[in-house]
Formats: structure tokens, C-alpha cells, sequence
């Protein structure tokens, strides 16, 4: 089966979180608005026959299903990728973990949109910077020191985050680094000494011979202003 | 079993989206911080021996599982207790309409908190004015349109959100509209003229009789301005 990924084609954004574990497994997909074009995904989002519309993309069409919200999509995908633990408490527990990620993505979006996404992060500069400290200083410590306590609980020899070998967990964890990396350089690379077993991690999928060669190629989007992970050099101070 | 719910006691917040179906099915489950106290949640949750520490409540013991995230803890209720369809196509199809609502409480939330959680709103307010706006005018009739449409296509005659039965996304829709007419009484009556459908869901869901006694009892916190609708008669403009 060929996947077809419904998402923007100019931006790692959300997408990313779903185009990393496609590209560890080597499962095959299509990126149909990159390839196609974005009215080519609007028809199919817009479509009124369709049963499982999303609010938003990305969505994933397998076969008959067609999966939105990427949480959902990587419940999926774990399950027949063997990107997750297979019992019950394993699955929900990995859930769990990436829906924290969710709400990680969701407020580093907001440190350059706090006020409004149908704003232009010029018009919400002020707000953003008041945001960002808040963000900087508070929450992003709270969540690194969460998603390390995870990894340090699992206790995998090799570093893994949940279980013994790759999950979408890890895949999702090294977006985060890399995203932090990209949009606040200094802040995160003090944060981020605090915290090696995330590091480690993302070091562990950045290796894997798959993701290495997908990030190398031109289907991996460069980070942009136009994404969740935005480098303004005034909010990262 | 009885379940074991974790939550802050004295307001409805995230924990009211796991009440509710818990209190529908009259499931046993015991609110820990509100009977035992807040002291007894938070040991819990800091308990270094526990697999799956949540980064934040609320949070459900079932038997030996501890589950975190509200749409996590809903996705184990709706295999447990008939509150979500069986197929896979089902069960993602609930899901991914509970993570748009996940998403939507986040969006509540930062109207009154847009620039950190560590501020008081009254630290905040001009900031909270202005998203409180964008929310009112573009955001929320986006969102109500969204589940109006889900309703609508899914055809049941009853007026059920998900299949032919009460599901957790009926609940946690009737705890929008809840929490909307508390919040913003004067845009909710007007945007909700606009969705029948989502009405006739709540009101389904409020004549339920273990529904309607749960309301009428103590167990049901009233609105207050720490949770996550809260009212501000100069937000509701």
C-alpha cells in the first residue's frame, strides 16, 4: 500500500512529525501536495462524501482510512509499523507521551502567535516576546525536564524513550531538537545540557541509515518562517 | 474495579471531559483530590517508582494502569465501557474528532491566559482582550462549524455525534456548550443559532438520567474563573 500524506508542502511544520516515522520504516508514500499541489489536498479536505474530514492537515490516507490529527496518525502508524509497544498499557503509554508532545508543538507555535494565527507575527511582535520569555523560561524547562524523566524511567541500555527500540516517540523528540535548535539557538543550547538523555535520543534517530539519507534529500523541507519552529533572533535573548 | 481519578477539586476544567462519560456510564471511580486531598494527588504523581508519570492531571488509575491526557484517558473509557465504536476505522474516526476538541480547550484557555500560565489574567488582560477577539470572531465559528459538519455527516436520526449511541465525544461537546454559555454568554447565543446540531447533541446528553443526576449533585463543580471557561464580562463583547 502507498500512503498518500495531505499537508503544506513549504513547511516541516506538523507534517514533519508524521513524514519522519513514513521515512524510518521506508514505507512508501506520496506528499500529494508537494507532488500535486495544495488544491489537490484542499479537494480531498473539502470533499462532502468524505466521513472523516480534518480540521486541519496533515491527514493520512491508508487504504480506506483517512486519518487526521497527527497523535491519531502516529496510533496508526505505531501499530502497523511496529513503531510502538503492542500491549495495551504500551500503546497507551506512548500515546500519552506524544499527546504532551502535542501540546509542546502547540505552544512553541504560540510563542510567535500568541494573539491571533490569522495575525502577521509582526503585528503580535510585542506579545510574542512577552510569550517567548515566559515560554523560554518556564514551560520549555518543565517539558525537557519531563520528556528526560520519561527516557531516564524507561531505562533502555541503548537510550531508547519508550521500550527497547524506535518508536514515534523518538522520531517526534528529535523534531523537537532539531526545531529548538533551529528557532532558539542560545536558549536551547543551555537548556539542552540538562539534558543528555534527549539529546541522546535524537542522536539515536538522526542515525538510523533511513532518516539519515531522508534528511540528506530534498524531500526534507528546510526549517522556514513560515513553520511551527521560527527563528526570530529578538525572541531568543 | 473502581477507577482512580486525579484532578484538581475545585474546578471542572480537563477533568470534567473524564467526569462526564465516567458519570454517564456510572462507572465507580473515586476523585481523589477532592476527597483525600490535593497533598494525595500530587504524591501520586511525583511517585519515582511510577512507569507512566503524568506532566500534568488529570489523570486515571485503572487497576494497574495509570493514564495521562484527557483524550488518552477517553480512548481507554470508550473501549472499556462502549463509549467509542469497535472497528479501528471507528475508534480513530472518535479520536481524532476528541484531539480537535483537545485542541479547541487549549484555545479557550489562552483567551484568558495568551501570554503565560505563570500570570495572573489581570497581568494579562489587554493581551487576553485582543485573542479573546480573534477567538470569538474567527476561531470559534471555524471549531463549531467543524463539529457541526462531523454531526451532520455522520446521519444518526437520534442526532448522535458519533455512530447510533452516547459516545465520550458527545460528552465532551456537551462540555463545550456548557462551558461556552458560562464564558461568553452573549457571542455563544449567537454563534450556537448557527449550530443546531451541536445543541441537539448536549441536550441529548444532558436528558441522560445519570447525566441529569450528576448535574443536580455536589459532584458537579459549578464554573469559576480558575478553570478553563471563565467568565469576563469585558472578553464577552
Amino acid at each position: 500500500m502507498t500512503y498518500r500524506l495531505y499537508y503544506w508542502p513549504k513547511i516541516q511544520g506538523r507534517g514533519e512529525l508524521v513524514r519522519l516515522p513514513l521515512e524510518a520504516v521506508g514505507a512508501k508514500y506520496v506528499d500529494v501536495a508537494r507532488t500535486a499541489g495544495v488544491p489537490a489536498m484542499m479537494k480531498v479536505m473539502k470533499d462532502p462524501r468524505l466521513k472523516t474530514p480534518s480540521f486541519a492537515p496533515p491527514f493520512l490516507q491508508a487504504g480506506k482510512l483517512v486519518i487526521g490529527q497527527v497523535a491519531n496518525i502516529l496510533l496508526y502508524l505505531g501499530d502497523h509499523h511496529d513503531l510502538a509497544p503492542k500491549t495495551e498499557a504500551g500503546r497507551l503509554w506512548a500515546h500519552q507521551v506524544q499527546l504532551t508532545i502535542t501540546d509542546f508543538f502547540a505552544e512553541v507555535h504560540d510563542t510567535h502567535h500568541p494573539i491571533s494565527t490569522g495575525l502577521y507575527y509582526e503585528d503580535q511582535k510585542h506579545e510574542a516576546k512577552r510569550r517567548t520569555r515566559a515560554f523560554l523560561d518556564e514551560r520549555l524547562p518543565k517539558f525537557l525536564g519531563w520528556f528526560e524523566d520519561v527516557i531516564a524511567r524507561n531505562g533502555s541500555k541503548k537510550g531508547w524513550s519508550i521500550g527497547n527500540q524506535l518508536t514515534y516517540v523518538d522520531t517526534s523528540l528529535f523534531q523537537i531538537v532539531e526545531g529548538l535548535r533551529y528557532a532558539f539557538p542560545k536558549a536551547t543550547k543551555k537548556r539542552l545540557a540538562d539534558a543528555p538523555r534527549i539529546v541522546r535520543v535524537s542522536d539515536l534517530v538522526a542515525a538510523q541509515p533511513r532518516v539519515d539519507a531522508y534528511l540528506a534529500s530534498d524531500r526534507r523541507i528546510a526549517f522556514n518562517e513560515d513553520g511551527i519552529f521560527r527563528h526570530y533572533a529578538e525572541l531568543d535573548e
